[in-house]
């Protein structure tokens, strides 16, 4: 299979090594270009446009870090969507706005490519070892297209039907859930250690034996040591994703205040300087907030 | 050992029946007398006032509603510290205030009795199983003491100092981690379902794959089919120990904001005359505010 | 002077009247034909489109609903800004927002056109007595140019630079203060009803003596007393108005927790089917979570 | 007329001054003795125990900090209540919660003595000018009794009836108004400033036009300016009155999630360190969430 590959973050340059060592043939694009060399070493050929890495590939696989980022690499002016052959596909994998790839979902569909709406759950080392969820939707004929590579980069598809926008909704709502948990450990970290009890210890009994989780277990260490680098998931993305799910819920009249609280503490934080620590860091406003230094 | 037993409600009916399945001689007290019966037939002593079930225990526990509750079984006019017997330990495993937990220990050192803060986390299905998790403060040879109740109705002990408030703040901490992943997936689940998205299928996605917790998986079935009845932990006690936390946190000057939403939510749900139903149901609330009704 | 005016709503409407009676000569749009009668009658000329509205007029003023409706009439396939005489100025009352004024600003530019940012604060019956206050922004010869205009609409202009920009942001941090102000109203007269006190004497005792500003005086009665129709300012504007303020603050990172707030609760309000009562109904969903019917 | 008068902080002091130049006898009393020697000297007696304040008086005035300090003063072993002559009536003036009101109004009840709530708005510089606005609320032979009294304190007096409690809920409603209004203008301008506006100017546009409150203008200097000292109200009084009309809005199952949001940013101010500055300094609060130092 011919695949097209737009986007070598650091969950998009893992993903691609992994198609690559699928066997399958990968014409990258990044817009540093610097980032595409491990690839190149690896075998994938590199794409000078955008529009060079939709020419003639099965599957155009994107995964970019924003809206404006889809927008610019796919509508820009050198058009890659006009590139990309009558029935081939695009995956979009990136974290977008529903509205966005209902959009896209149309522009294709009227220049007879599919489209399907693939965002994914999991961090960088979750990438880099195959093992993402994807959330796909989407026509079946179209999903069923880009089994190859959703075998290649992660270890299970959840469908959740032909609206491409579920999706998006649902990964969105996903990353709200996971910020509500982010942010309640920093609240309650805060509270306890000002109480004298180590929010290791804390973590400990709590998620031991009542939560269970792991992502409370890994976000919870992070948070109870102050560590939020290097970043998994940036800061300014999470920002970005509480925006993404604040527009999704206001467009169907959903308030959402624990979003907004979480998205005012992200706020508080570019302006602070850290958009480029984890996405975590709302354990170091809640700190902050409570009069503890880092 | 004889044991002494204040608080019959849905949790402490069934910690008390299986102290008395474990061996113990007990003797039961509850304001409301009826809920003594079934006791009563299996073999336990009733008390007529609390201090009578302090008269020449071992152990006294008391398992009330709140803070208020303590104080008026325990500081009444017929005042049962004082029947409490010299070396005795009094094991408080109700939900109260770090605050009043100190106060406590000290009235009991002062009396020559010992004093262990030791909350539980876990619903009544699992009191009826004997599978508490219980988090235990206190003087270790107190802590020591209570051992035979607490493999009567727990499946593990969580210490977590000699400071008895510590105990208390855990749990306080804990429940508040419990209640935010409630208000939060009550937010989210609004969403997805008005953009056409079954929140069963939401949360099977996401929590089956991501989150893995067995808490968000009960609470959120709960909330996704808008079942809050009968309820498991009424939302009167959801809102007293939101109350407690924010307590906790003011004592230590820290911030708490999504409590602080948590507790707006839970008032405005007493306003609406749904004190008695599950906690879980700040997904009506949240339901309420997206325009849906239930 | 001539004078095209495009958008003839509950604001718009009496602002071109009043230039009418000022003796001006001037020619109105608006989408909904209807509401241009009675400029009709009154001798203004009626466009068809919204390019006819700036065909050969010396200043062109637009009062429509938002960001929208601004690109929609200026950006739209008949482009009026091709139509607009190079040297005429267009000066945009509309609450829109700061980003949209500066991309305005630099197509007129580019077109050899004046631009000036002059939203107005004030409610109908203060457009209709020409009693509006202006706050204006943008190079001050286009702004001297508007003299005639705002005399004719005004009591004053309030200026605030050459950054157009500048204007649009002072206008929605000031509805934002009154957002505020009703909020706030909202929930201590939910709070003063149910401890029996009568919110209007609450109010007289308060504002008459301590804030004494006629704005709590006046939508201080309208939630005091439950009105909110008509609707002098229409609640989904007022949404409108707050997501503006929310993304101004944003693109400098600043977080405005009450700002969000009230998004959230404008946006339940919506929810309820109230887009269209008058934006004080903040008051209405205060007394709704309080348990209190309308 | 013989006054007692307990708590010469920088409210009650100037207040007892007034008292003493209407030509009234006073006796008054303070914890921290040294502030009774400019009474003193003006030729007030100085009492060394709070029921000597009580002994022999008409009239007792208190005016302290909180409703700890009431419970210390006037519930403490020496029970002043017990010093207070039969048929003399006690006027609270402080800020207490309406339960503490209703709670001392029965114990002078059952003592044969009169009790009038009538708490005050008005900032130090209007107690030296004998301007406050005095909230008054209890039996109306009682607080006709006060009348020599509020003519020397104050400029008006606002009747709210007969329970006593409806004082204390008028006030602490009012107390958060103003400090909504002072969160308001934290935000907003912070946000200007970042946009490169100056909020003295945003400030004389929109409260000289607008608005029109002396109190906006007032405390929106202090904030426009950053000028947080001294302090004509301590940021610790006005964390206390926001906890206060929490208590009040929860007695009676109202919610305020403005009071809860100001609340988390006075205890935030608390743990900074801030406890001593004007209350105003919610702005600073908003600055620094803004990342604009002081």
């Amino acid at each position: 299979m011919k695949v097209g590959f737009i986007g070598l973050g650091s969950m998009g340059a893992p993903m691609a090594q992994n198609i690559l060592k699928a066997g399958h043939e990968i014409i990258v694009f990044n817009r540093t270009g610097s980032r595409a060399e491990p690839l190149r070493e690896a075998g994938a050929r590199i794409a000078e446009e955008p529009s060079e890495a939709a020419t003639g590939v099965d599957l155009l696989v994107t995964m970019v870090s924003d809206d404006l980022a889809v927008e610019a690499v796919l509508l820009g002016e050198i058009w890659p969507l006009g590139s990309l052959p009558r029935g081939a596909v695009h995956v979009s994998m990136s974290t977008i706005s529903p509205e966005l790839s209902r959009h896209l979902s149309e522009l294709h569909a009227a220049a007879g490519q599919g489209y399907v709406a693939a965002p994914v759950f999991g961090r960088p080392e979750m990438a880099e070892a195959g093992k993402l969820w994807i959330v796909a939707a989407g026509p079946p004929e179209h999903v069923r297209r880009c089994a190859p590579v959703f075998e290649a980069v992660g270890q299970g598809v959840l469908e959740v039907g032909e609206d491409v926008a579920a999706a998006n909704v649902v990964k969105v709502a996903g990353n709200f859930l996971l910020a509500s948990a982010i942010e309640a450990m920093g609240e309650a970290f805060a509270m306890v250690r000002k109480h004298g009890i180590d929010p290791i210890h804390f973590l400990d009994i709590f998620n031991g034996h009542v939560l269970r989780s792991p992502v409370y277990q890994a976000y919870g260490g992070m948070i109870a040591r102050g560590e939020y680098e290097p970043a998994g998931f940036k800061l300014a993305h999470g920002l970005k994703d509480t925006r993404l799910v604040l527009e999704a819920a206001d467009e169907v009249s959903v308030p959402m205040p624990m979003a907004s609280l979480i998205r005012d503490h992200y706020v508080s934080a570019v302006a602070r300087g850290w958009s480029d620590i984890d996405w975590a860091a709302l354990g170091r406003i809640a700190a902050a907030n409570a009069g503890l230094g880092d």
